[in-house]
């Protein structure tokens, strides 16, 4: 097979991949994916069964011929996804992807890196991706293995890319919510338990972050790809609100504000109170901006949930 | 099986590795390499068979329980390891391995580096793999993909085993000679030129370099894995010397310097003027300083070298 744009997208199934096959499809791309499990998606969307950690994907990939890349897949287990020894195995498939991908013929990557790749413990305005003359962003410093991992494979996969005539992006993502999230993390955890009645104890927010929503993320990414731009692009809103802002939009959405106890947890030890994006590169290079604002992304997310709640789906963690 | 002092070997049939197991056994360590080879070497020293790109060790992990490692195995084929794609899968074997080495209860490992991982484009004294205070050595800047590969395994492997629970030592190595070294390297090959009456052209030989004979690199490596140092160390002499000044200690050892044709051979584009190793760390927290001093050692390889040719051996590549 060969066609001029066919991708292949791994984490097709996670939280931004399976927001990233719509617009895909919309720019004209033929779509495979490849992952562990069986999933269900847009119609168009060619499914593949192969796993990255266990699994050389070179006879898949030299089969489909894909002149496009769209590797999302990686370890992302809430709360242990930080530390865990499996970010070494993806660090190792995720080398090992890249080069069948090119020996294969590919020409053209987008890979999922991270804000913890940045260095975390000065605080300043936004973190920059890339300097308007080509040097370098923000100082890198992870301060976790995950942030290690990715920010060493994208050192390996830019040096190898140089070497094999392939483009990379590599789009930092900071932090997300949408439909279809881990029910460990703020959003769902908070509107669960007003959604049901009960009291929803958080920290005092007043860390500041960057979120963007995953259909925004989906189609960022997706406008990544498709475009010519190389290197660290920072995949988020350009935003900073405090997570007590957050916190509040979702429990007005729930129509329970009432049962919000912001402040009853102790804030979490080593979190830095400011993540926020310098977007400019994905803005006026690639071409992208968000869709959702915050207020209405977080109110449709909670109706999500709602009808989720009403129609009694068992809960879907670890996406 | 479980023993006090049991070490495994990888790479225990190149160049250091060959040359690092009776060390170890004079150390009192229980001796185990893997490889894809079978491999002869010294008296009590027991050899399996595995492939580290192909095959999980996490078995053979469990079974032999090594308290050491000492991993030396990468891909080395000369002229072509600085941009071989290979780099990417021994980023990958090397983690892998790591981590089997910690679950199976492995504390403490040495793993080869390389002076590829320090900035070369800036010329300086001595490069320096870490100050006295603890702080950072010479920049680091890797300008080839064998570069960028062993420096991201080392910031993986530094962050992996702090949560792992294992101490690391990363020897970095500077230029080795020695019996059994590439045919193509430059020892032999101005060696075998002038011994079999040839002419042997060479560059102007006026980069400055820093050489280590390979039985020191053994016993360095044994040594550094012994001791308790973590973090870089400079596996090198930590004297500079003019590879003309090398050259001509060939051509002498030859009897045949009248043969010499220095300066016929243009200098490599972008070879840095100078590469030379602070060895403190080496010397004063290891405790190791080189036995072979540089005139002994050439003169001993290419004695080895001559009576190698006088018997007829096949060349041996790709050691």
């Amino acid at each position: 097979m060969s066609a001029a744009r066919r991708v292949l997208v791994t984490g097709a199934g996670g939280l931004i991949g399976s927001n990233a096959l719509a617009p895909l499809l919309a720019l004209g791309y033929e779509v495979h994916t490849i992952g562990r499990h069986e999933r269900s998606g847009p119609a168009g969307v060619h499914w593949h069964r192969l796993d990255l950690l266990e699994q050389d994907p070179a006879g898949l990939l030299r089969e489909l011929s894909p002149s496009h890349l769209l590797h999302l897949a990686w370890y992302t287990e809430h709360g242990r996804f930080w530390e865990s020894p499996e970010n070494l195995a993806w660090v190792g498939a995720t080398l090992r992807l890249l080069r069948r991908f090119a020996e294969a013929g590919g020409r053209r990557a987008a890979i999922a890196g991270t804000c913890a790749e940045y260095d975390w413990s000065t605080p300043r305005e936004q973190l920059r991706d890339r300097a308007a003359d080509g040097s370098p962003g923000s100082p890198e410093r992870p301060s976790t293995l995950y942030g290690v991992a990715k920010r060493a494979t994208r050192e390996l996969a830019e040096a190898y890319a140089d070497s094999a005539g392939v483009s990379v992006a590599w789009g930092r993502i900071f932090l997300l919510y949408g439909p279809g999230e881990d029910e460990r993390r703020l959003l769902p955890s908070v509107a669960r338990a007003l959604l049901a009645g009960a009291e929803a104890p958080t920290t005092d927010g007043r860390q500041v972050r960057d979120l963007l929503h995953a259909a925004d993320a989906g189609a960022a990414f997706a406008a990544l790809l498709d475009s010519r731009v190389e290197g660290p692009v920072n995949v988020a809103s350009g935003e900073g609100v405090p997570l007590a802002n957050v916190i509040e939009l979702i429990a007005e959405a729930t129509g329970r504000p009432d049962l919000l106890r912001m402040g009853a947890l102790p804030a979490r030890a080593g979190d830095p109170p400011r993540l926020v994006a310098d977007v400019r590169r994905l803005r006026e290079e690639v071409g992208f901006t968000r869709h959702k604002p915050l207020a209405q992304g977080v109110a449709e997310t909670v109706a999500w949930w709602r009808e989720r709640e009403r129609e009694g789906v068992p809960g879907r963690a670890g996406v």
